[in-house]
């Protein structure tokens, strides 16, 4: 497998530093499963009472721990969470359901909770059956150990070919308490060799009940994991979840249009934006962190849309990897979205340089304008549409021979 | 633009050898526009009655060319198509348009014809205005040395950033008549900086009525050149004609479903997807040819669209570049697709070998057993996503550090 990857250049100068959260303890376990000389497994216990709410990949081949997670989330109550790093239990058919089972009965017996409210989550390998033996034996002494401070080793434990832990905290007040927002997140694309993913957890001791949580869940995943992208490959086991403790004492907010929760989800959205674009500093190869803003477009998710198919562009990604402020490209990638656009009001602005306006280049745009921006380590592209109000911002990185050789040079 | 490229591994041995076809005209000038020291103007004259069919970019920035094919086709009839190569004549917004009239215009005139039986297609740069003096100012010199035996200069003349020039040509029998149907095209993706698009255009001597010439292309053009992908982006110029000329003296066909069409249908697709191939084949950075086949899907439009997944997946493109049987990139795109695909009943085979059956590896599969067959340039993947009777085939090259190279490493 070659080297471990150096720590990306866009990597955060620190990591964040999160606090203890009442309602959820963490304990780290080395396995050994696939990796060496790390902890490889996540246990996060919560208090009775913990709402839980999810979202998980689209993708028609999901992974086994996914299509659990989907059935129990309608419980909408969590009692604890299991995470492995190096094998995804993705297309192993009846072997993976087993596994989930077994994992989930041992925790349970554990814990002294019930199945249903165990969640569950692995990435790694797709394809390779799961043996829960060293998971299952790690238990009672990972049950011991639980510790209120261990987010770092959580953040570890979690990572596949990731080159840094992600992390993510904020704070807000409901009804005058302080609660607190934890998040932890891996991923870079969907990674190295075989391996698949982005999972995100995220932590509050606020009182939220499930419906409400999974709302507010829903919509800051849109604009934060959903709005961001590092290859186009949607894998088998995408997962984002939401614990919320109630152990701050705040009130529970129990209806999603209640006023003191949007100090609150500012936050979570804060925390949620934070961790996503940890994930994009992560991407394979990665040099330039993209922002690619649209405008104008029919409707938010028209915007989206136009966004992610300039994002996932190659020939986009590639000339931004070499700092060329291609416009041609972008023009090529709003016209293959199949979404609405004016082609005669299309204007384009990069490093917020006007290089394009009503549909053709800008008379007044000079190319050597815009080189400062490209040689930086942060691009900023606007497009606006020309045809309404629709508006969204999405995140990337650019393509380089680093992604190549992390996919193509070392065999799995 | 660093040197010129060399000539792609997979390019054909040999090029075809296209016959002398009745009816079509051509005649090949240097402008000098963008190239230097090769012909980059190509002009194709048809004998009156010459039937039309087209199939064009989907892009919502298609070009100005483009717009005027799609508005001329309804009229069924075509005098000449000119093309030239290097400037694209796209996102130029009036002038664009502009330069689309003064060309008919002047092309109409000078062969006596009407504007509208006037087709064009450009390619090259997108944004930059299209100077029409240097193209009208050869028409007469074109005019006067139109030939019946340039088909290796006329598949030279619209090269852009290609590598070797693509023709096709077969024979069938219309009522006992021999017919022949030439064909040339361009493109290896939305190829190196600034530069875009796939044309083809093919021409036969049968006499074949517009609608049904239309109804035949179409078909066609879904198997072949929609069946394939080099980088997944759509330009804003892509453009396929089709001529008939009708100079064979086989009777004319007015009906799509004449049975005396049957072995022409097959030699025209023959045609289309050779040529399709070939632009796969100049793929940028390409080292390896693959065919993907879906089978088992809910309908063949649906394994269509699983296939073209499979073949735009970044991670597929470069397991293959890195000669890896990663069959776990293959279920991870097969899922993202968002078709119908039976998990549990899913199955692979790479080279023939079965890597995977019923929704898990095959017991059976040894890695070893596949290198051979990826260590070749030819790479063969097959698909049965077990729900229905839905099948397609696709085909694809894969992604190196060649692609990255060609489209960040030169600057436009």
């Amino acid at each position: 497998m070659g080297d471990a990857p150096k720590r990306s250049p866009l990597a955060p100068k620190r990591l964040a530093v999160l606090p203890a959260l009442g309602g959820v303890a963490l304990s780290v376990a080395e396995t050994g499963m696939k990796y060496r000389g790390r902890p490889d497994l996540l246990l996060a216990a919560f208090d009775k009472g913990t709402s839980v709410a999810g979202v998980l990949t689209r993708s028609k081949a999901s992974s086994a721990p996914v299509d659990w997670c989907r059935d129990k989330l309608a419980g909408g109550r969590a009692c604890a969470l299991m995470v492995n790093a190096g094998n995804a239990n993705a297309f192993t058919g009846k072997a993976g359901r087993r596994a989930v089972n077994e994992t989930a009965a041992a925790l349970a017996k554990t814990l002294g909770c019930r199945q249903r409210d165990i969640f569950l989550a692995s990435t790694g390998v797709i394809g390779e059956p799961l043996d829960t033996q060293p998971m299952v034996s790690r238990m009672a002494d990972m049950a011991q150990r639980l510790s209120p401070s261990a987010w770092p080793d959580a953040a570890r434990a979690i990572m596949t070919t990731d080159t840094f832990p992600k992390l993510a905290t904020a704070t807000a007040k409901i009804a005058g308490k302080t609660v607190t927002i934890n998040g932890i997140a891996k991923g870079s694309g969907m990674i190295a060799p075989d391996m698949a993913t982005m999972l995100g957890f995220v932590f509050t001791d606020a009182a939220i009940a499930p419906d409400v949580l999974q709302a507010l869940l829903t919509s800051s995943v849109e604009r934060s994991f959903n709005a961001t992208t590092v290859d186009g490959d949607t894998s088998t086991s995408d997962t984002v979840l939401a614990f919320a403790t109630g152990a701050a004492g705040a009130p529970e907010i129990n209806q999603a249009n209640d006023p003191r929760l949007r100090a609150f989800t500012k936050a979570f959205d804060r925390v949620c934006l934070d961790l996503a674009h940890q994930v994009v500093r992560d991407g394979e190869g990665a040099t330039k962190f993209i922002a690619i803003e649209i405008a104008g477009a029919e409707d938010d998710a028209a915007a989206r849309r136009i966004g992610l198919t300039i994002a996932n562009s190659p020939l986009v990604k590639t000339a931004i990897a070499g700092q060329d402020a291609n416009w041609g490209r972008v023009v090529m990638a709003v016209g293959k979205s199949g979404e609405a656009a004016d082609r005669d009001r299309l204007s384009i602005r990069i490093g917020g340089i006007s290089v394009a306006k009503k549909g053709a280049i800008d008379p007044d745009y000079e190319e050597k304008t815009v080189v400062p921006h490209m040689k930086g380590d942060e691009i900023d592209i606007h497009v606006h549409v020309g045809v309404g109000r629709g508006r969204a911002t999405v995140w990337t990185c650019d393509l380089t021979h680093g992604y190549i050789s992390i996919n193509a040079d070392y065999r799995s």
